[in-house]
């Protein structure tokens, strides 16, 4: 298919080199700076552009990959004659926002996208929504060219998905950045928490992740969480973060030893 | 060496096992309750003790792989006459319970472990210390036969090891947690969010935490991350998390921007 990618960001990057690889064409992309959407169509052989009169109104499908917060807006400059797809790719934005298009939908990538690091697409959950069944049909077609793993829902569960991700992903990923911290300050290496950091996602691939959790909370282990606590005393957040993150997983040891 | 095994837990076990292929002879198992004793000494072609009157005083080693609020009592209840190396295996508890004991010192293996999962134990860290150098020389080379990254730190830096590692591993398997109620809330299947966790662990194996956050609160998409509180406003606890953690992310990225 003849894609436009409207964006330049981690999403556009990757999902733009993945489509790339599985033989679409992308033909345009898309960005407010010219210098970003250049870097990116460079890289798949495209046209750059930054002025939203000059898209191929010829493409097939024209992909919304920008921040949640700016996909309205960028809907609302788009022009409304055209005749292709257009999806956007975020998790939390409902389907409705494009409406003022003909044939719209989304195609959600349930993954975290880092510039610096290369992924394997055909791993990557694709959450799809159209409009109605026809574009479906192309949409799923599309996803199905660089995903192994394609589902339909609606826009609450992709939400749904989104907040779980951001638990699971971008907070999990936030409480290593606390540990590194914890461990620079006593000027030990973040090195020596790797393993125990993959051995953990390991774990929760065939364990659920009730069954997995260890640690002081869990085993109500109070010194241990008292000293803990006493050894955060100047750093507050962090703190009150241990007390909290502690305290639900106590009550979820309650609630699944009353079941 | 000839090692006897308080304890018959997580820990226990693994370490046990870890001990036992490295080709050290596990003579006893303890535990207060025979039945536990038994089940670990039977893996282990070792006897189960219940009473520590019936320790095994030959030993080379005596290792209290026991939940660290038991470490103490343990300690007290010991024979002091023990020629061996009496090492506990906790994060956070201070070398310094085991003073009364002649040769004594701590093996802390840097690790999430459930019995029904099992783990290479030549990638975890180990942390030793000990109360002389003389015992330091054993207690490296018992390390050093089941894993391939052994150190020395005191007390003080292996309680910051304990805590971050209670960030990296604990805390994060209760977000992996939250994430699944989420998903099985709206009949969504956490296998989707599988490959997520994955990558998210791997991508601090090559950058630092701080380059590889994404999310909402980092980009600072304020309608996406309102939507999201909507979204918890019947979860009061998972709402505050989801506050504080956003909160700790944006904090961190303005300090990162000063720099």
């Amino acid at each position: 298919m003849d894609v436009v990618l409207l964006g330049s960001g981690n999403v556009a990057t990757h999902l733009g080199l993945a489509l790339a690889e599985a033989g679409h064409q992308i033909i345009q992309v898309y960005s407010r700076t010219l210098g970003n959407a250049l870097l990116l169509a460079d890289r798949l052989n495209a046209e750059a552009i930054d002025n939203m009169s000059g898209l191929a109104n010829h493409a097939d499908v024209f992909i919304l990959a920008v921040n949640d917060d700016s996909v309205e807006s960028v809907v609302g400059n788009l022009p409304h004659d055209l005749k292709g797809l257009v999806v956007h790719t975020s998790g939390t934005t409902s389907i409705n926002v494009l409406k003022p298009l003909t044939r719209h939908g989304v195609l959600y990538p349930l993954q975290t996208f880092s510039k610096a690091k290369g992924v394997n697409f055909h791993a990557i959950p694709i959450a799809l929504e159209t409009g109605n069944t026809l574009d479906m049909a192309e949409l799923e077609a599309l996803a199905k060219s660089i995903s192994n793993t394609v589902f339909v829902c609606d826009s609450h569960q992709r939400m749904t998905l989104h907040i779980a991700a951001v638990f699971a992903c971008n907070f999990t990923n936030h409480l290593y950045a606390v540990a590194a911290d914890l461990l620079r300050q006593e000027g030990l290496s973040f090195d020596l928490i790797k393993p125990l950091v993959i051995e953990t996602a390991q774990k929760i691939q065939s364990l659920e992740p009730e069954e997995a959790q260890t640690g002081p909370a869990v085993r109500n282990d109070r010194k241990t969480m008292d000293k803990h606590l006493g050894y955060l005393r100047e750093d507050p957040d962090w703190k009150r973060l241990y007390e909290l993150l502690s305290e639900d997983i106590q009550k979820k040891r309650k609630v699944s030893g009353e079941e």
